[in-house]
């Protein structure tokens, strides 16, 4: 490994970059599944407008609100382990939307938990891909139906 | 106004196009507010994978997935008056990430009903700015507190 050095805007040292979305998105799980927050952290852009949907939380603005939140997540030392499904990847030269089921199973228990909604967004940096939202919000039990035969929405 | 002319690739007419993002954005909960499915579809790029969550509701992939919740959801005749806060922006050339609060009064209601949290995907395309992606999801009621002091969640 190169050995790493520091930057010189901030005394962190140099972040890994992503050649693609994927590589971001893959990162992004991988750094979920272990608790490592470096890493979590290497994943998103920093940018004062960041903005991340825990499931059922409000919504964190910020490269530091976000890196907080992460912080208190990975604290509880719970390993997960994280079944992605349903896909939809929308992928332009400078952005790509990442649209996604997060089963997620927590260490000890024999079946994943109910199943998130995700959408991820990704963006080209001089960087690298960097992670700009990541909004996750309870799916629906039920199979995927139209809206509008479940339960009463708003939109 | 202009004459409309029949597009070449498709029976329907010319749709509007939207020079930045916030007009796209405005265009959006316009149409949400008048119930008007053809001004919501105009908002929304035609691609095969524009994602849309509902609160609540499963994820739908696709133009025409789209397209028809909308259409179930406008069918109902009820108007709504939408009134937004807490908006985070993150804007680029190609693209932009709206964050922010939906407050929603349901016509014939004194009060607006608990707010909904939503991120707003925008790209720019060869026909001007255009929706990629709708989250929205329940936000919670309490006021906004760094994530693992409220109800457990996975992260």
């Amino acid at each position: 490994m190169a050995p790493r050095r520091g930057s010189l805007l901030t005394s962190r040292p140099v972040k890994r970059t992503f050649p693609t979305a994927q590589d971001a998105e893959t990162a992004f799980y991988d750094a979920l599944e272990k608790g490592d927050l470096e890493a979590m952290m290497e994943v998103w852009a920093e940018d004062e407008e960041v903005v991340c949907v825990h499931p059922g939380g409000p919504r964190l603005a910020g490269y530091e609100q976000v890196r907080e939140s992460w912080a208190r997540i990975f604290q509880s030392g719970q390993r997960l382990k994280v079944h992605l499904s349903h896909h939809a990847v929308l992928s332009g030269m400078m952005l790509a939307v990442h649209s996604l089921h997060e089963n997620i199973t927590v260490g000890g228990e024999s079946k994943p938990r109910p199943p998130v909604v995700t959408t991820n967004v990704y963006s080209r940096t001089a960087t690298g891909w960097r992670m700009l939202a990541h909004h996750a919000s309870p799916a629906p039990q039920a199979p995927a139906r139209p809206a509008g035969d479940g339960p009463k929405v708003l939109h």
